[in-house]
């Protein structure tokens, strides 16, 4: 058991009594354990709910970890995939968890992706009206999105995280060492949401990313801690902002992901990975931009660059207009059938747009194709 | 439609920007809509959720007084009956919520007793991770109990509540008139939680209903108004000093009901109504703070007295202890294993009492048989 802890990068999520830290480090597993049992008081039971596809190599070792303090821990792994983000899955861990005689006291670990960390954090928020978790993301996609902000959720059939809480974990725990065995689709798909972090929050970061978009997508372990720490940043600063999405500040935060939500739910969950359809979601949106003459074609042209340079799809050949936009009239950033948009006035910089005509929609659609 | 209001008595309950007014009135029901719309800014889609045994007399004409304002109004039933409180009736709601397109604008009215407000208030709590809601009580026991404070939820096969959240109405509107048609058991079954505020809180109050038991049970209408909205200040009070039930204060809110969800759970939800089983389990309590020397005999006779003048039942000669003790230890009360009661030490007070023996536990159970 290691009382030093290796170095990390930690960036803090200030939102009074519900704050917490990020940690990014590489090759520093091993002191996970004893990185949840500082930030959690009175650790005596840990619920691990992982992803199947990281149990051997990351959920099994921390859960010996924790077990080898003398905490009891339970432990459950549950199938990679969008399919998992079901009621009838969270009626299933819901049960498990009482089997396992979790109590208000029990603090949840979800290490996996971004399904993971929506299930298991919509479980903790639920489980006795709410118990404290930690997330362990182990894709890039929930390093730099979905494991910060306290969004959790599950889908409904045919909308995606209908059903859900703000509920902000305790602390966050990211090691780029997991990223090294990422497929190669879900590790580009990860960048597409750095991406964003660039063109709706941080000019400067988006001329990183323009600069080392090469070392990344080599998932060069440096540019990694960097890009991931400056995403989670640009989160951060936006969710304490504006924690529960009323202000209009937090979203900004789904720049592209209007059109991605639609995308996703068309082509059936799945079909196409979260991040290459905010990556289309986002040449979408700068197009739609361009039309309502937010902003020149330059922009979308940087951004066309850097999403190329990170092996992004930036057209969507099958992209179903009349099928897309009935599901964007449903979107919860709809205020009662407006369309809404988060639209790039200049990089690093975005702006709400209400009532957009349907038309330069359907056209910045077709535009994509 | 009305621009001035019936006198109410209005208690209001304070949490920062959370706060919110219960109104307790007779005859009043005709200015609901009128009250929802000033206590709910931008109403523009109300979704109405009620106990089908209410449909007709109040939730159908709140459902045409605010369509008469312009409003949209979706409304669904859902039968009576503890066995709505399921994952499965949560699923089908929420799908329903988006077949009528509800968004994060949209404010769902809970018309019905505790099972249409603790089940109706975790889908406002969850759909797009939250909506605004306004409780309707139909029965004493949630106009006194489930209705105010912000508890929500569903159960798991074998333990109460066991999923839900922390979800605070906009408003909450109780009408006594609704009372003169509730069914004798369900009515009486109210006030053991109107009895619990007096030996837990307020001991003035528990000598106004020791005299006037009588007129209570004969559904007075200004006694009733007068003993919900005392009960109603009780727990406004203690919901205030402690929310999320963290600092302990909340917890003398469960008198009786750590024993209750036992005798709930093992002789088949349903079997007992909840008030019923909230009287036998305010009379396991008193006995074991007998047992324990925190009180004396005197207030297990007032106890009894009150209860019995207001027709509960005081013993249960079927309680079987074995059963009910791992359920009991399975209780959201408990922490790791540790029995916790709420008990008193004089009326109109009750102290948190750790690790009572469980020997103590099972005669305090057999002596109420």
């Amino acid at each position: 058991m290691p009382s030093s802890l290796q170095p990390a990068s930690i960036t803090h999520v200030s939102l009074g009594d519900r704050s917490y830290d990020i940690h990014v480090t590489s090759g520093a597993a091993g002191d996970f354990a004893e990185r949840v049992t500082r930030a959690v008081p009175d650790l005596t039971h840990a619920v691990i709910v992982s992803d199947e596809a990281v149990l051997s190599d990351w959920a099994a070792p921390l859960a010996k970890d924790i077990a080898d303090r003398g905490i009891r821990v339970s432990s459950l792994s549950i199938p990679s995939g969008e399919s998992s983000k079901s009621i009838a899955q969270f009626d299933r861990l819901m049960q498990w968890m009482l089997s396992e005689n979790c109590d208000r006291r029990s603090v949840l670990i979800a290490v996996g992706g971004g399904v993971i960390g929506d299930l298991a954090g919509f479980a903790a928020a639920s489980f006795t009206r709410g118990i404290r978790f930690v997330q362990v993301p182990t894709t890039l996609l929930a390093m730099v999105d979905s494991s910060v902000g306290g969004k959790t959720g599950i889908n409904l059939p045919g909308a995606k995280n209908m059903v859900g809480a703000f509920w902000q974990p305790s602390l966050v725990l990211a090691d780029t060492d997991v990223l090294g065995t990422l497929p190669e689709r879900s590790f580009l798909s990860g960048l597409a949401e750095v991406v964003k972090y660039g063109v709706i929050d941080d000019a400067p970061f988006f001329g990183w990313l323009e600069a080392n978009a090469t070392k990344l997508v080599a998932r060069d372990q440096d540019a990694l801690r960097h890009a991931i720490s400056a995403s989670c940043q640009s989160k951060a600063s936006v969710v304490g902002a504006d924690e529960r999405e009323t202000s209009g500040r937090r979203a900004i935060l789904n720049y592209g992901h209007t059109f991605a939500h639609a995308i996703e739910a068309t082509a059936g969950y799945g079909t196409l990975l979260h991040g290459e359809a905010v990556s289309i979601g986002m040449q979408m949106a700068a197009r739609l931009a361009i039309a309502l003459k937010l902003c020149d074609a330059g922009l979308l042209d940087r951004q066309t660059r850097l999403l190329e340079a990170c092996q992004l799809p930036v057209t969507l050949a099958s992209a179903d207009v009349d099928a897309m936009l009935p599901v964007m009239m449903k979107d919860k950033k709809v205020a009662h059938g407006k369309l809404r948009f988060v639209l790039p006035t200049k990089i690093g910089h975005v702006k709400l747009v209400d009532e957009v005509d349907e038309s330069l929609v359907r056209d910045a659609i077709h535009n994509c194709a």
